[in-house]
Parts: C-alpha cells; sequence; structure tokens
C-alpha cells in the first residue's frame, strides 16, 4: 500500500524519529476537546524545515495524508487523522530564531510554545501577548488563528504574525513577507496561512510582533450581582474607550469550579477577571473609570491581586478554567462552543443563551472574552452517552444561530476543523467555494490535513490508494 | 471586435453612463504619479453591485479587461489601462450603507471618501483613521492596502477592513467575513482582498472599524538639526513605548516647498510634524516624554497647533506636502518611492539615501512615516525627458536594493500595480508565482486589471480577441 511505501520512506529519512508506536499514535490522534479519537498511522518527529520538505514530498507522492502536529491542544478536531496518514509532529523544532528588541519582533520555529517564548525574551523587557488557555505552540497558534485573553487589547494571531515560512503541499519553501512593520507588496499571503488550519502547508517559521512590557500592571477581580450587569459594565467600557488590557468574564458555575481547581475562595458569582496596562498615570485613571461603570452596573469591590505572582496565579487560574470545568465530572469530556458577535448584540447573545440553558441536563459554564464580544459554554459530557452529545449539539448549533443570525460568527477564535464545518457553509455560504478553490490550488490532491475545515469531496489520492 | 461588443453591450446595460469621451476615458488613464497614461477604451459609472455583476461578466465573456477605479489616486500605475478595455468607474457608489456606533464599525459602497466617511460619522465621536494623502475611495484604500499618518498607531487598511463584500471575476459576489470582531472562521480572504489591486475582482462593499475621537488631541512641530537626529528621537519614542499617534518627518527641502505652497513659516530644517492622542492626563504624560527625548536629540522648541482649526490645517499641509513638492517645477509629475524597513534600519537607511542622493540633479523631497520605518522620496522630474526617468530610476532601484538588503520592503504602502513588478519578485522570489497561482485561480483569463502586480503572460482571452 502507498501509505506504508510513505512510512518506510520516512523511516529510512528519519530514522527512529518515525514512531509506529500505539500510544504516541494515539496521543497524536485526539485534542483537549470532545471530539472522537483518530490516530494516525504513524508519527514523524521533524527537527528541520528540510525534513518537513522531504516528508510532505513523500506524503504527496504516495497520497498519504499529512496533518501538521504543535502540542495537541487545539479544541475542534483539527489534528485528527480521519483518513489515517502520518501526524507530523513539530514540537523539537523549538528553537528562537531571532529576536530584535528594538523592532519589536523575534523569529521563531513552530514548536516553541507561548510561555517559552515568554521567558526567553523577559530581559528584552517585551512580551508576546497572545494567549490561549493552553501553552500551545506558536505553529498551531498560527495555524488556528488563535486568540486568548490579551486579545481585546493586542489583537489575536492574525495581528502578531509579521511572516510565515511555509513549506507548500508541492514542496516549495516560501516566505510570506519581510520583517517591515507594514508592507503593500502584493497579495497578503501571510494572512492566508494564519488560521490556514494545515489545509494548505506546514509552517516552518513565524515572525511575531511583540510588545513592551506596560510600566504598570494591575489586576483585579470583581464580582456582580448578574450576568447581564456584568457583560453591560464590560461593553459600556468598551464603548467608552478603557483601553482594557484583559478583561474575561466567568459565570457562576464556572467560578464555583475554578475555587475547587485553582484554591481561590472568590464567591461564585458572575466574576470579571481584568487587568489594566499602561503608565502608573494611565492605569489610575483607567481604573477610575472602570470602578465608575462597575459601581453603576451593581458589580462589588475590586479584589486586587497585590504582586506579579498573585497576578500570575489569578491568571494561570483562568488559563486552567476549562480544566476546572472538566474537573466538574469524573472521566468526562470537554465540549466548548466558540461564538462572537458585535459588541452592541453581547448582552442580548448571553442572555438569550442562558435562557436557553434552563433546561439544560449538563453542566455548561460559561466564559467570555467579552471586551471582543467572544464567548464560550464548556459543557462537560460523557463521551460515551449519545443522549448527552445529542444536548449538546442542540445547544451548540441554537448558539450559532443566534450569533449568526446577530451578524456574529460561529468561530471567535477555536477554527473551524472537524466540528465546524456546517457552521462555516451556513455563516459564508458561497464564500466556502473559493476557500475550497484556493485550497486545491495549492493541494490538487488533497493530502494535507484532508477533511478539515473544509469538506472537499472525494480525497482524491488518497480514496486512489 | 469582442471589445466592441462588451462596450456595446455595457452601454445597453448603462445607457449614457457609459463614456467614450476622449477627455473621460484620458482622465481615468492616469494617477498622481509618474506612470504614463494609457486610457481606457471606455469607462463605465456603475451604481450598484447588480450592474458590477453584468460588467464583470460582460467583459469576462468577451476577453475585455476590466479596470476598477475609485479617485484615480493611487500612484504606481494601477488604473492605467495597459491592455485597453474598460474602466469600472465606482465613484458613483458613494453611499454609507450603515453605522453602528456601539460597534465601533461601518459598511460603507466602495466610491465612498475618506473624508466624507469622516464628515457623516462625525456626529458619533468616532472617526476613522487611515488618511493617505489624498481624498481617496475607501475602495480604492481597500485595494491597495493604504495606510498614512495614523498607521503608527492604528494601522492600516490591513487592521481595519473587517469584511469586504466582492464580486469575483466569475461574478460570484461573496461577502468574506461577519462583523464580529474577531473571527476564526475558515481562511481569512478579507486580507486576501485588501491589497489586491483589483486582480482579483471589484470590491463593492466595506465594513470598516472605527476609533472613538479622542478626549485629548495634541498636534506640534519641531525642527531638528539633522533629519538623523530627528529620525533617532522618532525610533528612541517608539523604542520607550510611548503611543504616538503620528509623526512624521519632512526634510529640508520638503519644509521649504511646504511653506510656499501651505504659507507656513515654519524653519526650512528637518521637521517633526506629531500628534498625540489619549485622555488628558495621559497625553501630558507623553508630551512630557517626549520633549525630553526630542531635547536630548538637539530638537527645538515644540510649536503647537491651538486649537482643531490650526490642527487640521498643520495636517492637510502634511497631506498636501506631494502637491507642495509638484510646485517646485512647473510641468513636471511626481516620482515616488516607497520603502519600509525595520525601525532598527530606518536612521541607516535614510542616512546612506541622502549620501547617494548628494549628486542629483532632481528636487528629491524626503517624507517619512518614521514610526512605521517607512519613508519615501519625491522625485519632481519632467517626464519627457528620458535622462532624468533614468536617474530617479536609478534612485528607486538604489534604495530598493538597500532596504531589501536590511529585511524591508520595496513598498510600504503605495502598492505594486505597474511599477514594482520585478521589485516583488525581488523581495519575495517564489512566493509571487504562489501568488499568481492563486490569481489564476479565481481569474483564469486574467481580465481583472491585467498587467499590474503580477506579470501573467500570455494575457489570454485579451490576445485571442
Amino acid at each position: 500500500m502507498a501509505q506504508e511505501v510513505a512510512i518506510k520512506r520516512v523511516q529510512e529519512l528519519i530514522g527512529d524519529r518515525l514512531s509506529l508506536a500505539q500510544s504516541v499514535r494515539d496521543q497524536h490522534g485526539h485534542d483537549e476537546f470532545h471530539h472522537h479519537q483518530a490516530s494516525p498511522d504513524a508519527v514523524a518527529f521533524a527537527l528541520s524545515t528540510e525534513e518537513v520538505v522531504a516528508i510532505v514530498n513523500i506524503c504527496r507522492e504516495t497520497g498519504t495524508p499529512l496533518i501538521p502536529y504543535g502540542t495537541g491542544t487545539s479544541v475542534e478536531g483539527h489534528i485528527q487523522a480521519i483518513h489515517g496518514g502520518i501526524s507530523l509532529d513539530v514540537s523539537g523544532m523549538d528553537r528562537v530564531l531571532a529576536v530584535n528588541p528594538e523592532d519589536f519582533d523575534c523569529t521563531v520555529q513552530p514548536g516553541v510554545r507561548r510561555k517559552q517564548l515568554n521567558e526567553y525574551i523577559r530581559d528584552t523587557g517585551l512580551f508576546f501577548p497572545v494567549d490561549p488557555g493552553a501553552d500551545a505552540s506558536l505553529g498551531g497558534m498560527t495555524a488556528t488563528r488563535a486568540s486568548g485573553t490579551n486579545a481585546v487589547r493586542y489583537g489575536t494571531m492574525k495581528d502578531s504574525v509579521l511572516s510565515v515560512q511555509v513549506v507548500l503541499p508541492d514542496g516549495r519553501v516560501i516566505t510570506t513577507a519581510s520583517r517591515a512593520k507594514k508592507s503593500a507588496a502584493g497579495l497578503d499571503l501571510t494572512r492566508l496561512f494564519v488560521g490556514s488550519e494545515g489545509i494548505l502547508g506546514v509552517i516552518t517559521e513565524i515572525t511575531l510582533r511583540l510588545y513592551g512590557i506596560p510600566e504598570a500592571i494591575s489586576a483585579a477581580v470583581v464580582s456582580f450581582p448578574s450576568v447581564d450587569e456584568a457583560v453591560s459594565s464590560v461593553v459600556t467600557a468598551i464603548q467608552s474607550g478603557i483601553p482594557i488590557a484583559r478583561v474575561e468574564l466567568l459565570d457562576e458555575v464556572l467560578m464555583a469550579a475554578v475555587n475547587a481547581y485553582s484554591g481561590f475562595d472568590y464567591p461564585a458569582e458572575p466574576t470579571l477577571f481584568m487587568e489594566f496596562n499602561g503608565t502608573i498615570k494611565s492605569v489610575e485613571e483607567q481604573i477610575e473609570m472602570m470602578q465608575a461603570i462597575v459601581a453603576e452596573h451593581g458589580g462589588g469591590d475590586f479584589n486586587w491581586a497585590s504582586d506579579e505572582q498573585e497576578r500570575n496565579r489569578l491568571w494561570q487560574a483562568r488559563h486552567d478554567s476549562a480544566y476546572a470545568a472538566k474537573a466538574l465530572r469524573e472521566g468526562c469530556e470537554l465540549w466548548g462552543t466558540d461564538v462572537c458577535v458585535p459588541l452592541s448584540r453581547l448582552t442580548e447573545c448571553m442572555r438569550q443563551t442562558r435562557q436557553d440553558l434552563e433546561s439544560c441536563s449538563l453542566p455548561a459554564p460559561m466564559l467570555g472574552h467579552v471586551g471582543d464580544g467572544n464567548f464560550h459554554l464548556i459543557f462537560v459530557l460523557d463521551m460515551s452517552n449519545e443522549a448527552e452529545i445529542k444536548e449538546a449539539e442542540g445547544y451548540n448549533e441554537r448558539m450559532i444561530e443566534r450569533a449568526l443570525a446577530m451578524d456574529g460568527t460561529c468561530t471567535g477564535e477555536h477554527g473551524i476543523g472537524l466540528g465546524k464545518k456546517d457552521f462555516l457553509v451556513d455563516e459564508l455560504g458561497e464564500t466556502v467555494d473559493v476557500m475550497r478553490q484556493l485550497k486545491l490550488t495549492l493541494d490538487p490532491t488533497n493530502f494535507m490535513n484532508p477533511g478539515k475545515m473544509l469538506d472537499i469531496a472525494p480525497v482524491r489520492s488518497v480514496a486512489a490508494e
């Protein structure tokens, strides 16, 4: 079989860095949320762009599906090997290649993780802001157009990537842009690969924008009598132009879970986690304005994180909140929804969603990057129970319908993967055909992460195998 | 001939909004810089997306080149009808379709001009920041990935466009995204069309991000003993994290021209035009920090624009500086260079460029969006004089080589058009082949603005005509 030929050829190339071990294959066949396990036939651990090129060529020539893999922390089934094939693990390509503090940029290999980068550049006075919950790889974050708690102030991966080096499905290696801060040099291929979910090529280098660590950083936690009031206060703050750096909503269910998981004793009430960045004076001013708004909306006192250590503990708890949710029910999986709507519709969208949830039988904590209009429900469910899956599916579907009717999107930051292909069509219609055309232009035999983001049938050379 | 058939069919469609008048054709055959006149065979004034679809279909079916046209204020030969055909003028599609102040966004037709939009939304307390020199159309600004004086703080069109409606070469009408502030819904087609220079389709609607008008705005002008010191002070300011809203360098030659053209009496010395935005306190703080930096670099006193009127006069003079340069030599044309380099290389790049200029026989004022590492020389030359053209070409080429060697780009904001196709290849190599593949996927017969950005030969159906 062609696939066996591919595995043999890759083995000749990288020796025992090609693994056939069941445990390794299984580890590469699932992500952090509910999508079913689909293990690859082999896992190739690449250490250089040259190796990636060679493996891409082998897979194309043999019609073997190739699935790029960073840390496996995505959540929409991006890395499942649903058509078999080889998982290309780039976690060993983990070097920071260059840091240019004067230019506020750096270039990294795709296996570098976000925390590793921030530790590496700490002495420069700079930081990299994009922070999904997991300590994800920057290659994976680029490929899924990730964001996180800092997006309201610093944007998402779309705004943070200056350039990428990509191995295309035909084996060419291209770099999409220079290091200039702005450019009008041709089609914006950088942004085409940011969020391409592994279907257009393998990202092998990323040049990222960095930001100065602010002179002053203050973080606080504040409780509200209702989700409505918490959300309204954020909407007012954003509309008043307060340049808040982070503002995260956790509902009463999630707060209870976070208290239990991370050892806090905050009230189990709708809560905002906030952070203010700037000069000392400007942070004081932002806090003053925010306190007035919070008071108007019935919010409680600001509970300050007293120092950097306490602040880090606070944000780690926020980042761990999905794991806190998981701890609510033993042996269960998470199913995260991920809609984003224009800010003016957020309060209404969340209210309707909570009304819908009243009859829900599953734990479903709610979590929001409310400054961006983006929020999640995290269902904690037994994946062997069809009724529970059906129930979560129903809520997810209604939530997306609601968001689309409000001119929002079916995914603010998780991506399409396996889980949202039909919703992508609901959202963008014929535009998805154009995505399909572009995909098939660069990958005519559809061997690069087939079956993700776009339905393309038949999977030609895989079918021919 | 097929072209005549096309003209006849478009005439049947839109009647006397199809013009064959020489003056109208000539007006649509040149832009604001030095590229040679190339008039279209006809100009079609479209008033709706439906008309654009019909005209696109006619041109495709007949193999007639179609060139989208907004205000004709681009500068790299984007609108010249070098293969003849029909200029599609969308300036009559000039309605603001929606303003959502609570969401900080609006949707406009492509013929809306930037000043028109800002007047329209003035009462909302919001503004649209992207401001190239000309009062350009938002469709053209989107198509060229324009920027301007506010880019250092607010970004370029890349950062300002949330979504576009596009008529594709095959007549399909797609919308690339929802109004959500962030999304991970599939390939980022929005950014593919931002900067596509009319080669991938006709932009018929644009949804734009807006920003709150800051509580405090202060603008000042300050002179320096040398360009070096002016640039170094900006580099230091940016690296210190001062969130300066605008910071523009004009060299001594340009200052003299601006004084003459706009009736100012600033010293004819290297000068920075600056603006600070924020709360009252934060603007005070920014100014204090900036004054210290400027003093360290031998800069003079800050010359404040006392009120809004004076400030507008100042920035209008800055925006008119290309026209001021043009007034230096009667009957001459402008040739603007447009490199952008990482900030750490800017001082050196400008210094080497000025050294190179010492033997230049043409007026060549220098102008820089220095906060972004982007600067221009504006040659004022007699386009009937081959020697002058050769001279400007030589400087342009050396300047681009210098920028590329410093990991910069051949165009920070003007685009590729006719003028920089070879430099695009110098900058990005094989990446340009990928752009070509994508172009031919969406426009296999290459009738959409043929010959711009990418060399594609032969122009198939045009050649077959």
